[in-house]
């Protein structure tokens, strides 16, 4: 996993997002990549980002899958569309609905595989089901439905 | 709605969620209060919980109806048990499952109103459905199912 991440491919002013973008100093810096037809991005909470003292937040779990879901969204419609990611115009999403089931509670102290897989990409949309895994333990499972970015929502200058 | 926040009567070991903990100094430190069957929570979100410029992070939304749904759930079962929020042994909720749909982009630089409804209250599950309003206007729709706080997830010292 040593290529650039899906969302360092955003462009600058699609970068700020708490989530996952690169210029938020404040954010999670989420980063997701291809593992063949899979997506992966791995995430280490840090001590504050506790539910219960010893388990992760879910507000958290909920917020790796929003943009580890959005991120692989834009890769899989570029993907489809035959385009390398970054190219112009940007193929950019943002989460329609977000599910989250969490199955077991989440161990602090490991690092958090987040595991993406295109569900379906038809016209603007793209549904992608997620699993968040610490220690090789599946502990949530997700879908996100997540559209291209509205016309309307493109930041102005 | 002066009176103290569901959160604020969870006892000292189950108060450091990231979410919605009084001790957690990092977090966002959600309250959530009754008005009237309903629960209500106001949120101001900072200026890097950006999503696209000038909207909110999708995550953080996620993330307040989260502790917004268990802070209900909580305040719930004590009502349905005829005891007052505080009272021992706790009734501490964790979530089971989170829904949530992203009706419209939600504006930055507005307080949002988190509103929640019980839907259910069954043995150890609660479930709420609450609205994300920003200036009057639902941006989101959500559902939490809760559950009651399993016992091997309570804090050892």
């Amino acid at each position: 996993m040593s290529e650039k991440a899906f969302q360092d491919h955003y462009p600058d002013d699609l970068s700020h997002c708490y989530g996952c973008g690169r210029l938020n100093d404040e954010g999670l810096q989420i980063k997701s990549r291809w593992e063949g037809d899979e997506s992966v991005a791995l995430f280490e909470p840090r001590p504050y980002h506790t539910a219960i003292p010893g388990y992760v937040y879910g507000g958290l779990i909920a917020s790796l899958v929003d943009c580890h879901g959005t991120g692989t969204a834009s890769a899989a419609a570029y993907r489809e569309a035959g385009r390398d990611m970054g190219t112009e115009p940007p193929l950019r999403f943002v989460t329609a609905s977000l599910h989250v089931d969490y199955l077991k509670p989440t161990p602090m102290g490991v690092t958090l595989e987040i595991r993406g897989k295109v569900e379906e990409v038809k016209g603007r949309k793209v549904v992608v089901t997620e699993t968040v895994s610490a220690g090789g333990q599946v502990c949530a499972r997700c879908k996100v439905v997540a559209v291209q970015m509205p016309e309307g929502m493109a930041p102005k200058d």
